[in-house]
């Protein structure tokens, strides 16, 4: 009883900075499995049923297949074959084998973000944050989760932020890259306005480019090859993010924090100086704007490590992540249990120690905020 | 006369490597202007006629316009209003005055490789192609002229490079960045199987993105303005540099050189490093690579400088020049007459010399080879 005692009230006074002392790893991208669609029903308002019933949604999928193999191996568990279905074989797996003490669960459905029927994919969302929260979140303190929205609507994708935006278990809103429309543009101005008022920061994800409603996945039409799709997937972040700096995104809703998750990171310094030697000129387009683009950038931008680049000269990388102040803008990402699976004991070995620290934890807690350590119940 | 007679037999003794060494310059982007297309009509077959005669073709134009200036404050001719229209005034306002021995002219009208209409975008590029000669390269030693293609119909385009893929006059092939379809795919061999048997490289130019049959300008949809417009240019050079190298293009083609001009240059590293990446995971998916993806760029790709990245630490853009191995890979542009005209004499300062030798002289010779330097009769 003492024990516990001590440790209630050490918790009390623990400040943020210790918190953060004590942490060893935050874990930006965990795709945890939704085993099958039928789990979402009890979330899933009575009326959405028969659209589960007749096989599931119509949904447009990707044709860019693995060829390799899209989840690591020992990420699939032999007795039932699931692969991250699992809350507690992850923390097995990942967490604990990889000294990970938070991981914010980036699921299997953002690309729901841009399948064509609106109204169903916002209900599809809602039962699905419910059931992250009830099945991963609530009962482990190890899991934050994400709101997935459906942008379609941003209406819908406003009021489903204020529904869960005050939940300490969501760390953050999350939409995938693949989109319709620039994600600078005022359509999704509601989404930012909510995000912000619930201090929550916005991600994009790869994956559900040129699916759906999105456009190809090149602005030069549809690739051939998974090779050429997983590398081309820098384009809608690049997109998006020339978008929100040049639409004035981060003058409107200056605390936003806006992240980029999974697609690369070293495009990053290219599109800062681009914008840079141009914006002088072009000025009168943007008015709106206070300062330069790469300052929007470097001030509101997260780029996660995964897939990170791995030239051979190491040298290179960490001068390109000097050139992107890595030290404020790079956050950790395992992709777990995806193949191309960065493992943060070992890819980072080159890095200097503080900067490794700001990747795997201060970077992460900015980007967050302190909510991240926020308890929300759980073992 | 003994003059003459002398300067005929040096002429004749002059090695390449007296050649290369006695220029200063070569420019890769000199964009001439055709004051009005009926100067086409006389090399336009009678039936085609009827297209220019009311009003012109219809065009599909970009929508973003520059609020800056699109060209240079004194690339205008006074008297007439031309700009870059009149051979002898470019001669003047950029090659002596810059001191550039030879240009490459890249006219205005790349954007036709992303018209509607194949068979007349076809003839009108032939007839452009022959205005060309006549007027800009013929009588001036000192231009060269691009072979203008309609890539819409490849068999067409692979006939006009046969038409006049031998002419010294001519230094390359040159298309749109913009495009339907990435540039790797086999649709387009037939173009680059006609350019390796004229030895001629392929260049591919900005400006169309999102116009006629192409793609939007990013792989998220239109942007709003021409900031973001300009600044998402290095996307389809991206797309459709990896498409190049995934589809196998240099495996076939091993001795085409392919010039990515207006672009950007600091994506490259990024997307070479991501290719490499990922390949051995991937090689099933094309297996008739047998080199890395960033071999086949270092080997057989050429990027323009203009617009060059211009960070505030000049360090940043010279260690991005390594990473490309800009002494191999960077060609010099000014993009004359056009408003971000990189002014060789001094955008480059800080260029250790042996590198700016490179990029404004023995790189461009790699990429065009010694063609670049034959007699094409001119003054």
């Amino acid at each position: 009883m003492a024990t516990s005692i001590e440790a209630r009230s050490q918790a009390v006074a623990e400040t943020l900075e210790d918190r953060i002392a004590r942490t060893r790893a935050i874990d930006t991208d965990v795709h945890n499995d939704l085993p099958s669609l039928n789990e979402l029903k009890p979330f899933l308002a009575r009326k959405w049923h028969p659209w589960l019933e007749n096989g599931g949604p119509g949904v447009a999928g990707r044709a860019y297949a693995n060829t390799g193999s899209g989840r690591m191996d020992d990420s699939v568990r032999e007795e039932d074959g699931l692969c991250a279905g699992d809350p507690d074989w992850v923390v097995e797996q990942l967490m604990k084998k990889y000294r990970i003490d938070i991981g914010v669960l980036t699921g299997t459905m953002t690309g729901t973000s841009v399948q064509h029927n609106a109204r169903f994919s916002s209900a599809l969302v809602s039962a699905y944050n419910d059931w992250l929260l009830e099945k991963w979140v609530r009962p482990y303190a190890c899991y934050k989760g994400s709101i997935h929205l459906a942008p379609q609507d941003p209406e819908a994708a406003a009021a489903e932020i204020h529904r869960l935006g005050d939940h300490p278990g969501m760390a953050q809103v999350l939409m995938a890259s693949a989109a319709r429309i620039p994600y600078g543009q005022k359509y999704y101005w509601p989404i930012y306005r909510a995000a912000v008022e619930h201090n929550l920061p916005v991600a994009i994800h790869v994956g559900a480019e040129g699916t759906g409603i999105a456009n190809p996945p090149t602005s030069v039409g549809y690739p051939s090859y998974y090779l050429e799709f997983h590398s081309d997937h820098s384009q809608t972040m690049m997109g998006h993010c020339v978008s929100l700096v040049s639409e004035g995104v981060f003058e409107e809703f200056p605390t936003l924090r806006f992240g980029f998750i999974e697609g690369g990171i070293c495009w990053a310094p290219y599109v800062m100086w681009r914008l840079d030697r141009i914006y002088p000129a072009l000025k009168a387009e943007v008015p709106y704007l206070k300062k330069l683009p790469s300052e929007y950038i470097l001030d509101n931008c997260y780029f996660s490590t995964q897939p990170i680049e791995e030239p051979d000269n190491h040298d290179y990388l960490l001068q390109m992540f000097e050139m992107l102040r890595a030290e404020k803008t790079v956050i950790f990402a395992s992709d777990y249990p995806h193949w191309d699976f960065d493992n943060p004991l070992t890819a980072f070995s080159f890095f200097p120690s503080h900067l490794k620290r700001r990747i795997f934890v201060d970077n992460v807690v900015d980007f967050y905020g302190p909510r991240i350590f926020a308890s929300h119940g759980g073992r």
